[in-house]
């Protein structure tokens, strides 16, 4: 036991994945550091629990402030797996990325990146979501790593308030411009099925679409911000309650 | 084509679950109705969905006023199915369940059943997701069924605000007392996992755990209500934006 910071860091993209790669080693110098991720891609995971089987973990490395377990869970199976039954402390901050790919806006819903750290923000631990603008597997992090070591650090000096977290997008292009403090962009995806057919001829539908940003010029939304090359970070909250109408649904009830 | 209210019923207990049978069946007298739902359990699938591989649906069940499909996807696909390739017009209403489970406080971030609301929410239809605290297979939906008559019925008449969808939650108790206007109860699950052998002798972990309202007399918190044998519905926001902690950190950078 020492008195290092505990690092818990997780992802939806898979343990072998370059991004949690690339975070782990960029946040070294911060902490002790336990990686408890998934055993392969669980992108789109959103909150996802598995109640129906049970789930598995294994380390996979061990070395001095490092190590590696692989689960055949949920990114939030993960993150409660590890809580639950692993760790013997609790972090001083959970990192869940690098997202290979953005998390902006309405992303947050679906993103099992995003859904891992909520559900550290739900155990207390400040958290932190990283997601860079690409797809590809052999993506540059560069960029995002040095936001990200940036705001671990405030992070682990400032922590955050119960019941909020931090999600991270950096735009993929060299350098950013900077980062603005942004909140969720209102919008949806569109178009989002490509209909095919499988080997007996049957019609099948795989996912796609196209993000449209429905108020694309409100102030300080994170789209509009990675579109003009900063990177965004956007304060999210676990309670969604709608405190203004509750508070209107009270009076027509009166 | 008619002038009839158009309801759209999806759920995460699978479209054979006799909670989603009962909805249909009381909602029958507002509109006509398209049952878009998955094959079988999808339960705690929050608003995941499916990327990797392609999903498909069918036409299970026709008559006047009553379409029934079943689909390969989790709750979120099937809403995003239906609306993008199988109904001709904007439904009236989206109404997710009825749940065999309860899905207040935090269980709103894991819940398919609310994932299925949040999705109807995100598209602009009216959405209400039910849910009864009662897992058995061939629980007693009355009450349960009494009140998301109402409340669908008065979201047909008065609509939602955007980005605003309804968590009605109902006790399992021959009669409720009431119904309270709620907040979302601040809570955790606590002591997660069941630990087992598999056959090769191998540790595994089950999905279990107990609720803990970390604010139990906090006014007007959803399990509370509950507790005490009342009916609670949350308003809750799709925006998780945490526009408190955005100001304070704005402040900061200054």
């Amino acid at each position: 036991m020492n008195n290092r910071p505990l690092i818990l860091i997780t992802n939806d993209d898979g343990v072998d994945a370059k991004g949690i790669k690339e975070l782990t080693k960029c946040l070294r110098d911060l902490g002790d550091i336990i990686v408890f991720a998934p055993d392969g891609a669980r992108s789109g995971m959103s909150s996802a629990i598995t109640s129906n089987i049970p789930i598995k973990y294994k380390l996979i490395k061990e070395e001095e402030g490092l190590k590696v377990y692989s689960c055949t869970g949920t990114p939030v199976d993960c993150v409660k797996l590890a809580i639950n039954e692993v760790l013997d402390r609790k972090p001083d901050l959970l990192a869940s990325g690098i997202n290979h790919g953005g998390n902006y806006a309405i992303c947050v819903q679906y993103s099992g990146t995003m859904g891992a750290a909520a559900e550290g923000c739900i155990f207390g631990i400040p958290s932190l979501g990283v997601s860079l603008l690409d797809h590809l597997p052999d993506a540059d992090f560069n960029e995002c790593c040095r936001l990200g070591h940036e705001w671990a650090k405030w992070i682990i000096q400032n922590g955050l308030p119960d019941g909020t977290y931090l999600n991270l997008n950096v735009p993929n292009i060299p350098q950013v411009k900077g980062l603005k403090l942004c909140r969720q962009a209102n919008g949806r995806w569109t178009n989002e099925f490509k209909r095919s057919e499988n080997g007996t001829g049957e019609p099948v539908f795989w996912l796609t679409g196209s993000f449209e940003n429905i108020e694309p010029i409100q102030p300080d939304n994170d789209t509009l911000a990675l579109d003009n090359g900063y990177a965004s970070l956007v304060p999210c909250k676990i309670d969604v309650t709608d405190y203004d109408f509750l508070a209107k649904l009270r009076e027509v009830e009166k």
